[in-house]
């Protein structure tokens, strides 16, 4: 009898099944480092006690990517081991921060299904609650998957397909708890501009480039504890290449995006989001954003900034759909999110 | 004068010579990250304080391979500077948890010396104890290495070879104090299996392989201080290749090994292992185990699995040996060793 | 508008100028162990707190060349963004240890400006200060660049060229306080040599050689928060290379000196230094040392070692100029620095 972790197919999803991925993962001072040397991230509240406590932080909070991929890589072994793919992302919000020392784990409920017309395959809607060590919740994302059945003759289940915002409003926005930008500027952050400096439809080209390595992607991958065959093992594709995980690419643009939206000090939400193309070792990823929105939240002087950021191989800024309304071969991704800034 | 550690010879060693290879290295935080971004490893207990602190421990150890590199790279200048190959491992027994701010060192006593009939080499056993900055001893192994002879015309040592246990027996085996895997189940770990669950000949295919890339392991193998030239230096190989260090296999194949055997917690002794065949960047690795035995302890609700761990870079999971009795050209590391996990 | 930071040009700067580079970076534990990962150091101080302890210290510092590259690195943005070369380096001097959970930060005076006579450029001298949460002084240090013009119709600025000390004295060495070396010997260290050992005139092949990854420079470029596009993009580059940061070579370097210099505990100060030749992905480094000068200092029992640590990707040790008085090709690295270490 095989050992191993088959996995779940999509015959063994029931709307409203719950699993809780355990164990809570502990993350501290190495993952706060290896993710500075992963990525070209310099945002200030995630890597400086004293910049994070001048906006009444108790220190330096872990990057909020940290926190996306852990709870992402959690529910990995559980949702998406027979993935053909991750279609998209909603309402993903983060609740507070997560500190070196705490611990994190998740929880998944099942909220849709509707299998394919192929027969083969159908879409699993969960929603993913990351918890810390003292039971808080610290984040809340929707995901829809596609999974392969183990028996195409398996009837298909009831379709449930749930109601998803486009966009996660203003107002449902968490922002950290004891968040204060007044003394912000006197922080000594390299941050030119504020939340009335940004126009909707501005385009923001982040203008530096990074060639991918695999030994870099691995590591991350690893460390986010996403196990899947692409991103490791050479012999699991035809190419004899590794697929660049997702998440990496993410946290790349997120980095990048530093350079022009310096006071874009937290992520708050993902409204959504697509993997458009893939990426390999030797591909240089940039990243430009378009400024969707602009809103205030419910604390004084902290604002919210909803950006297209789009990440890419290649090509202008600003460019991403061709002549035929597809994406543009050379785009990676488009991410619709919120971040906080200082008004 | 040359100020650089030539190293010792064979015609250096004598049998009760004792070696304290200093100083103490402090280790913590970071090495925990950066092994879990180096290796695939899921292990719960230590990764995760939660569950460490569940089953009776003060928080999540450090990695049991961490401790083991580090003691075996403290012994590399004075053990195998000059060493032309490690020829093997015995009674390799972990003795007690170690913890992030912990410092390890390694003391080592010559138990054996044979010169080989060629002239030129010769071989010599050393046990090297790890201890801790409180004085305790955390590891006790016993190794065998090749050593060149400075000079051919030196006389010969009368040979003392040690009689090596074949098998650590299970009564000698050392449970981490205070280890109670009462609660280990309600600690939210994904292990499904238990000691009662796995038979004597049963083989576990591990699945999952990792391409090697050179900037992990020559990472991994500074990190665990070996210095050996042929590493790191692409001249010091008729090749133009790195030779993979032994060390970044066997925790390769430790890491793996968790998909089939995910409640294995705690690697508590080797009784034998051989570094096969060499790898290098590109190969793509694996991990199969043969379990060899089942045990209990003298901790309660504690038991011990003795494996055949196997890494290959290709080859069926089982197949080890052909049909002229020697090592498969795929196989890479026959590791043999007690885990520790529930009963 | 653009939203990125074009940096300053050379008409943009003023002798007197101060640049305060923020915000502090926390640096910790993770960075420890990234900097034994990434590069072959073993001094035992910076890696052993039962060492750091015995010789006075609260526990082991972080690296030297941590400080120094976080604290080159804060002036990136405002320094040398357009820079077209960092042409050199005087009177570097640490002047405390720093330890896991500091912040470190930096502030910038320009002490001098030279327009080239080509009109397109021209060299700025700057002294910065690398200071720590507590407000304290932890690094000072002069280089000179050459910065592109904006306009190169701007007019030149009047010339001010800075008296520069060609050696640190001895006397102005800062010894960490509460060093003492008394019992040193006793901690374990492998340090067979003493300041007595060497000889002004002496050549110390380090031997080691390590092959450069470009996954390994580029994180460790990250980490230190360099940004300068030709390290990371293949497209920057007519040869679709990415060049080595010389912070990189400068650790490297001194790394491999350990192997002949293991008493050589603190780097305390650099003379002078220069990047000769430009290192690649491929290139294998090198050491060697020569002993320029010997000096006590004003704490008992800590003796100072002035060196030339040269970095080569071939060549003899002692081989530094060619017959037309030009560096060897294959040199990378000359640097003139003073360590500390034991009487």
């Amino acid at each position: 009898m095989s050992k191993t972790n088959a996995g779940y197919f999509f015959e063994d999803y029931a709307v409203g099944q719950t699993f809780h991925h355990g164990p809570l993962r502990t993350v501290g001072e190495g993952e706060r480092a290896l993710y500075q040397a992963l990525y070209p991230t310099r945002f200030a509240v995630h890597m400086s006690d004293p910049t994070a406590q001048a906006i009444g932080l108790k220190r330096a909070p872990l990057d909020d990517m940290i926190v996306f991929h852990k709870v992402f890589g959690a529910t990995v072994p559980d949702i998406s081991l027979n993935a053909v793919a991750n279609l998209g992302y909603a309402d993903v919000r983060w609740l507070q921060p997560v500190y070196p020392g705490d611990s994190l784990g998740a929880r998944t409920q099942v909220i849709g299904l509707k299998q394919n017309s192929n027969g083969k395959t159908g879409i699993v809607w969960v929603r993913t609650v990351g918890v810390n060590s003292m039971g808080e919740d610290v984040l809340s994302l929707i995901r829809w998957v596609m999974v392969r059945k183990r028996d195409e003759n398996a009837p298909p289940p009831d379709p449930v397909v749930p109601d998803l915002p486009q966009v996660v409003p203003a107002e449902d926005l968490v922002v950290p708890r004891a968040l204060n930008f007044e003394n912000y500027g006197e922080s000594g952050v390299r941050a030119p501009h504020r939340l009335g400096d940004y126009a909707v439809g501005e385009v923001i080209d982040h203008v530096y480039g990074v060639t991918m390595e695999d030994a870099e992607h691995m590591m991350a991958t690893r460390l986010w504890q996403n196990t899947a065959k692409v991103h490791y093992d050479i012999t699991a594709r035809p190419q004899g290449q590794r697929l660049i995980y997702g998440g990496h690419i993410i946290s790349m643009a997120r980095a990048l995006s530093f350079n022009g939206l310096e006071s874009a000090e937290f992520m708050v939400a993902i409204n959504g989001g697509a993997h458009v193309n893939p990426c390999v070792a030797g591909d240089t990823v940039r990243a430009w954003s378009e400024v969707l929105d602009t809103a205030e939240t419910s604390t004084p002087g902290v604002g919210a900034l909803r950006l297209r950021l789009v990440a890419t191989k290649g090509g202008e800024a600003g460019a991403l759909f061709g002549a035929d309304q597809h994406y543009l071969p050379d785009v990676l991704l488009d991410l619709d999110c919120w971040v906080l800034m200082p008004l």
